[in-house]
Order: C-alpha cells, then sequence, then structure tokens
C-alpha cells in the first residue's frame, strides 16, 4: 500500500472533490484510512452498452480508488436490464432479451477498462447469483420492503401521481440492485446522485441480511451537451468515450458557457486550481469561452485518443467553422438531380420530410458549395459533386447519378 | 353423465342458488350443459387450516359441481400461505415456515374430503410449480400488472391511505394465485365474494399466458356466530366442521336471529322452500326464533356428526340453559383458596385480568354452584370442588389444592 501521507491525500481528494454525497462519511474515511482493500461496488446497466462522459465521472471515482489499493467490483446487470432501471424514468422500458444484454454487456467491458485498471477490478455478473434464486429468495425479499417506501422515489410518486403505469417488476429493481450488495458483500457502492434510493436499499437489504451496510458515495450528475438534461443516450446529447476526435471535439465545443466549469472539473485531468484560473479568467473577460472550451476538448480528446489526433481535430475544426469551409472527410450520397434543393436535402438524408427541408432554406441554414441558398423555387442543376452544408456541422457531398 | 333434464335443473342451481357472482355467467351455463368436465380450482390458504361453516359454504358448491361430473381441483397454496393472504387484513402477517404449512395443509386435507367427493378432486400442490420457479419466471408474472392496479383492491388502497405498511411481498400474492389457474388449467374458479379481485386477476393472467380465461363463481360470505364479522378463525366467531357436537350445537344456538336465514340457507341442507316457510313464521310470530335455531343446529350437527349426536347435544344444551344447570363434562382447575372471587376467575382462566374479573362479577354475570356472586369483596372458602360459571355458557370446576 501507500505511504501514509499520501495516502491520507487521497482520501481526502477521494472524499472532497467532485463527490455529491458520502453516506456514512465518518465511517468511511475510517475505513478508507486502514490497511486492508474495501470492495467498491459499482453497478452498470447494460441496456446502455456505450459509456460517454457521463458515466466517466465515476469511472475516474474508481481509479482514484483503485489508486489507493481498493478493489472495483463491477456489476454486469444482466438480470436488473431485463427489467429496465426505472430511476428517472416517466414510462416502463421494454425488457431487453438475455441474448442482447450479453453483448451490449461485452461492448460495455470493452470500453470500461479504457478507463478502469482491468488488475484491480472484479467483474460479477448477476446471473451467477440470480440464476439460481428461487421463489422463496424472492419472497424473502420483497418482505423487508414496503409499497409506501418505494413509491417514496421521486419518480415512482410522480409516475403514480401522474396515472402512469408502474409495473410491479420495477418494484423488484431497487431490491435486486440491493441484493447485488449482499452477494458481493460491497463495503462502498458508487452510483450518480440519482441512484441515490437504490444506493440506500442497499444499505437496508445488506442489515436485514446480516451484513455490515455499505457506505454510499456519489458523484455528480454531469449536464449533457446541451448543458441542461442529465447526459444520456436516449437525449441525444452524450459524448462516447470511443467517438472519433472530430465528433468528440466538435460536441465538447458546442456546450453552453454555462456548462464549462462543471465539464472542467468533472470529465478533464486538469488540477482543480487551473480550472479556477480559467473560470476567473471568463467571469473577469480576460479569458474567451471558446478558449477554455479549446482548452476542454483538447484534454478529453487527448486522453480518449491522444495528443495529435487532439490537435488534428482542433485545427479541422478551426478550419471549418472559423474560415467557414467544408471538412476534408464526409459522407458522399448519389443523387437525382436537377432537382429542388428540398428534394436534395431529403435525398442527403439531412432532413426527414420536405416542409423541414423548406424551413431549413427559409431559415438561411442551407449552403451549397460555400454559397448560402437563398429559396426553395426552383430546380438546381449539379455538373459533379457539389458540399451541401445544413446548419453549422452537417456536410453531405453529393454526386449527380448522371455525372 | 347425468340425464339432461336433471343436468339442467342442476346448472340452475348451481348457478343461481346461494350464488354470490358469476363472471361470465351465459359463458359458464354453455360449458356447464357439455359433456366434457370442467376444471373448477378452488384455492385454500393452509395457514388457516381448520375448514369451518364459512369454507363450508363453497364446499357445498363443489360437491354440486361433481354431480354434474366436474373435476374439483384443490390449490394447495404451500407457496402463497408463505405470504399470507393479505385480502381484507389491515396488517402484514408473519410468513409460515415450509413445515408448518405441510402440516396444517394435511389437517386441511382430512377435513375436505368429510365433504367433497375425492374420487372426483384433484389435489395440487403449489410446490409443483413454484418450486421450479425462477427469478425470470417472477420477473415476468410481475411485468403484467400495475402498481396501480394492485392498489385499487380496497384492502391494500385503505391500508395504503392509512398509512399501514403493505410489504412489497404481497403485491406477489395475487399473481402467485392467478398463476396457479395457468399452473392447472383451471376453467372455473370458485371462491368468496372477498376473493374477487383475485379471481379476476387470475382471468387476466390466463388470457396474457394464451390460455382461455377460467370464469368465475363465488360465494356468499357466512357471518360469524356474532351475525356481524365475516366468520373467522382470528375473530374467534367460527364453529369448526370437526368441533363435538356440543360445541356446535351451542355455538349455532348463541347466534344472532337476525342471522338465522342465512345460516338455514348457506349451512343447512334444507330445501329452500322449507326455509322460505321458516323464515316466514319468524316473520309472522308462528315460529319462535330459538325453535329454527334448534332447526338449524340439529341439521348442521347431523351432517357432520349423526342424528343421535344432535339430539344428545340438544338435550344437554337444554338441561343447561333453559334449567340453569351446569353441563355435566367441564374443565376442571386446580386453584388456591380461599381467595377473592376475582383471582378464583382469574385461576379458572375465565378472564384475562383482575379488572375484567372484578367487572364480570359487578355486571351479574359470575356464578358459583349456581348462586350469583353479588360482590368482589372478602375472601371465599371452598371446602370441596365448587362450579364457577362465567356468563351464559362458560363453566370451570374449581379443585381447592388444600381440600
Amino acid at each position: 500500500m501507500i505511504a501514509t501521507e499520501s495516502r491520507e491525500e487521497g482520501v481526502r481528494k477521494l472524499l472532497e472533490e467532485n463527490v455529491a454525497t458520502v453516506e456514512v462519511k465518518e465511517n468511511l474515511r475510517k475505513r478508507l484510512l486502514r490497511d486492508s482493500p474495501l470492495r467498491v461496488k459499482m453497478g452498470f446497466d447494460p441496456s446502455a452498452p456505450d459509456i460517454h462522459l457521463g458515466h466517466y465521472v465515476g469511472l475516474k471515482k474508481m481509479r482514484e480508488f483503485q489508486e489507493l489499493g481498493h478493489t472495483i467490483v463491477v456489476i454486469i446487470g444482466d438480470w436488473t436490464a431485463q427489467i429496465g432501471d426505472p430511476t428517472g424514468r416517466s414510462v416502463q422500458r421494454k425488457m431487453l432479451s438475455r441474448e442482447e444484454v450479453a453483448a451490449n454487456a461485452q461492448t460495455y467491458l470493452d470500453q470500461f477498462f479504457m478507463v478502469v485498471d482491468k488488475a484491480r477490478t472484479e467483474v460479477r455478473w448477476q446471473s451467477s447469483w440470480f440464476g439460481s434464486f428461487d421463489l422463496a429468495d424472492v419472497l424473502r425479499l420483497t418482505s423487508l420492503f414496503t409499497v409506501a417506501q418505494m413509491l417514496q422515489r421521486d419518480d415512482f410518486e410522480k409516475r403514480y401521481t401522474a396515472g402512469s403505469p408502474i409495473g410491479i417488476v420495477e418494484f423488484l429493481y431497487p431490491l435486486l440492485q440491493a441484493y447485488d450488495s449482499v452477494a458481493v458483500q460491497a463495503d462502498i457502492e458508487m452510483g450518480g446522485t440519482d441512484q441515490t434510493f437504490n444506493l440506500l436499499v442497499g444499505r437496508d437489504i445488506q442489515r436485514e441480511m446480516g451484513q455490515t451496510p455499505q457506505d454510499i458515495l456519489t458523484v455528480p450528475i454531469l449536464p449533457g451537451i446541451d448543458g441542461d438534461m442529465k447526459m444520456s443516450k436516449s437525449l441525444g446529447n452524450y459524448v462516447g468515450i470511443t467517438e472519433n476526435p472530430n465528433e468528440m471535439y466538435g460536441k465538447l465545443m458546442s456546450i453552453p458557457d454555462t456548462a464549462i466549469e462543471v465539464y472542467l472539473r468533472l470529465v478533464t485531468d486538469i488540477p482543480g486550481s487551473e480550472v479556477d484560473a480559467l473560470v476567473g479568467g471568463m467571469q473577469d473577460g480576460s479569458q474567451h469561452p471558446r478558449d477554455v472550451k479549446n482548452t476542454l476538448a483538447m484534454d478529453v480528446v487527448s486522453r480518449f485518443h491522444s495528443e495529435e489526433a487532439a490537435g488534428a481535430a482542433r485545427d479541422e475544426f478551426g478550419r471549418i467553422f472559423r474560415d467557414r469551409q467544408a471538412p476534408t472527410d464526409m459522407p458522399e450520397v448519389m443523387v437525382d438531380a436537377p432537382a429542388t434543393i428540398a428534394a436534395l436535402i431529403l435525398q442527403a438524408g439531412l432532413a426527414s420530410s420536405n416542409n423541414e427541408a423548406r424551413r431549413l432554406v427559409q431559415q438561411g441554414g442551407v449552403r451549397l458549395d460555400g454559397e448560402k441558398v437563398a429559396t426553395t423555387e426552383g430546380d438546381i442543376v449539379i455538373d459533379g459533386p457539389a458540399v451541401l452544408q445544413v446548419g453549422r456541422r452537417r456536410f453531405v457531398r453529393l454526386i449527380p447519378k448522371d455525372a
């Protein structure tokens, strides 16, 4: 294990920086300062196999636990994924088949070990205990919690009050997830703040089943690139950690200025004091938000690709957006021409209806070979490849079929 | 099978007499008039092993089904009994162990076949399907129903509104009971009217699982001997079908006049027209209710014992209550005497506190050797055995320890 002084600093950082809540904090601090490795559980829902920066906030914390000598126990929720986590949802989700879950879990783990040290990680599949769970086990587990306790959950309560259906199966989700803590003898469980209810159920179930209740550490929720909602795949506001450098850089440059600070703190490796300076600079006007976003985006792209790739993405981005040039690489689509501009947009897949295509033109958001298209009237003749641009960042190279 | 004409009359009687509700009646009538035997499910809760007259109402109907050639499928709820039927309860019940359930089920079946024809009965234990029920089965089942559907149930709704705890496990009860219908491919399910919700869930689950939904026949709820609450063991207002003739006769004679008619119709073999005449007689004063109760009690005791036993019970009852004599047979208790009357009542187990004992005396309900005890003051000396009577029907022979 590591030297006492640096351990104390590591524990302080672990418990203080980029942490939302800790339950029970003094207890956890004492346990972390002891020499024996703790078992830190983090459950993942394989119905969302791609890891994005929102998950990365937690993965970074896991890495900190590992650096202090502790073991990460990843629970692959191959059973709970068949239900679907009701957290934050307003409708029941379709159940996944076992095959879908298994494929997704593999994708997930490949990405997981891009961040977390595989050598200090235990991967456990729920099926190793739930596969042999029988009705008696279910009855025991479901007798430990009441309907009212479940309906206290914000999301359940809202759905119940609104008359939206809540499947009884959804009440089982937190109980099964909690039982995972018993199965792996978790000392600590990590999750986002929106998981707090589920994590606390874990404490209760461990206590009821004769184990020492786990301590809980939650990390803040990262907003999506819209700067508003929680980052999530289903909202389309995410940055996947396997996305290519150009996509990743471009998405990070698109976040609103109000989100810059939280991104700097939660997803970069920039030390807190430097983040303070950048944020102060934006406030006193000495730093342009665009430049700070560049610092953010460079850090993140370097982390998941390389400094070179980050530099190239920055240059490409600059070329397109500062010089209003088309990117060097873009999809090519064979089109029938001559045709109206709306028909070309539709063929390029950049709008889903003729009306939408016409509206894009009327709003001034459509360019052909760099020239703004002013009217939806008349047919456009294309002699050779032409670059169609919709909005700031969507480009397609049109290839006329007859050319 | 039986001749068409008598079958039609049998079906009419089955569907019309002493029936609370039928769902779906015309469908069931048609099915009953066909030749093929139907499977009539009736579930029993082995946490209540002793059959009383309240259950007998349903058993009589089962017998009618059998007389028409149909098969009774008794489900021994060895799994649901581990939960405890939440119907009509205002608190969660303690779970039974498997061993307790098995012992109780044996007791139950011994009594069951006192009424129902064993040859046309299939006895099925839930364990033959729930024993191999796994978590996937539970998830499938619990995904078919919503929390709101469950909370629509009167008893759940009341408990939820009142803030009384409802275990999540209790939501599984109706679902498991409903799955029984799938497991035994029930054509019809029987139960008391308070089981209607559970029976309807059975229809839904069968439909969801690709079976033809069962028809449902409910029988009226028999009031207890208090004439007020549902007859039930836990309320102490029941007449068990294995109780001795004197107990049975005495309890039936104790029912209030308002309950006589429903008892005559639901638990005797007296034809409807004769019951009409008895009820009419009580109304016009030509029949004394006590005599009608005697007719009722004679019929029931004869059914479960013999006419001779019924006659003897009637004579014994008359001797005690008309002549105010003590019964020939009563419990004997060794007591410390001299003692206050309250202390004697307590020692005899006829009151649970000194205050209650004193109140009984003050109300004039206590006799010693036939003499009303007028005061709670002073010690009573007993030289030899003495008969202590509390109320009309509770007698204990006191044996002084020093005598």
